[in-house]
């Protein structure tokens, strides 16, 4: 076994929120918690996602696919050339391999979920240009 | 995107309690909610496993590894030859291929993980015998 124990906290979460994502990548304020960094044993990374009301990620794809757990709050879905899809806890989101998108809280929650990357053998993200704020703000 | 909403419930619980699991591979009551189920695309099947207090799955393997994410309660994780492990709400265990193992919660607290099953091309779960009263008891 290999565990991974959380740090004390105080809020009601499952988690920690973790480090703050990278800016290149996101927009707004966004806290990764690392749960399972990649392997070659169990080709699959595991973090959990905290994104501030009105933070996002840039489009991007997944070699391998992704799986999403949303486990609190109210957030935003969008693949390339569809419209903007709500998404809330207790929802679950699958994104085929190599199909452009993004996700992120929506304007006024904060949202959770959980970010499963499978078959990272063959590859894990590649990111793209940032969702503009006009991008952000077209949901329907 | 391939999208799974939640039904309707009136608990504080991020998704609904699913299905009993079998009997044949369960000691006690056990709830089994499928979120992905296998595929050849993710090779990644996730489902959301909510024990009752004692409840238990028999000694098993994995043939691609297991990662466990805890999200509720204080459980018991074992593998063979070692000694119960208590586990709570905020850890993640990984388990390697082919490791004999059982989970589930402790005799006083429901219990619940997300279960990840990766590498589902190499195979999901080998069930083995039933884990005894006495192997569950015997806590240091």
């Amino acid at each position: 076994m290999n565990m991974t124990t959380r740090e004390t906290q105080t809020d009601n979460n499952i988690f920690p929120k973790g480090e703050k994502a990278p800016v290149d990548y996101f927009t707004g304020t966004v806290w990764v918690r690392m749960l399972v960094p990649n392997d070659d044993t169990y080709n699959c990374q595991v973090g959990n996602v905290v994104f501030e009301p009105g933070a996002r990620n840039n489009w991007h794809t997944h070699p391998g696919g992704q799986i999403l757990i949303i486990t609190e709050g109210i957030g935003y879905y969008q693949e390339k050339g569809k419209p903007i899809q709500v998404i809330r806890k207790g929802d679950t989101v699958k994104i085929l391999p190599d199909v452009v998108h993004w996700h992120g809280a929506s304007p006024d929650s904060e949202f959770t979920h959980i970010a499963i990357n499978p078959n990272t053998q063959k590859g894990i993200v590649v990111w793209l240009e940032r969702v503009t704020d006009e991008e952000y703000h077209n949901v329907d």
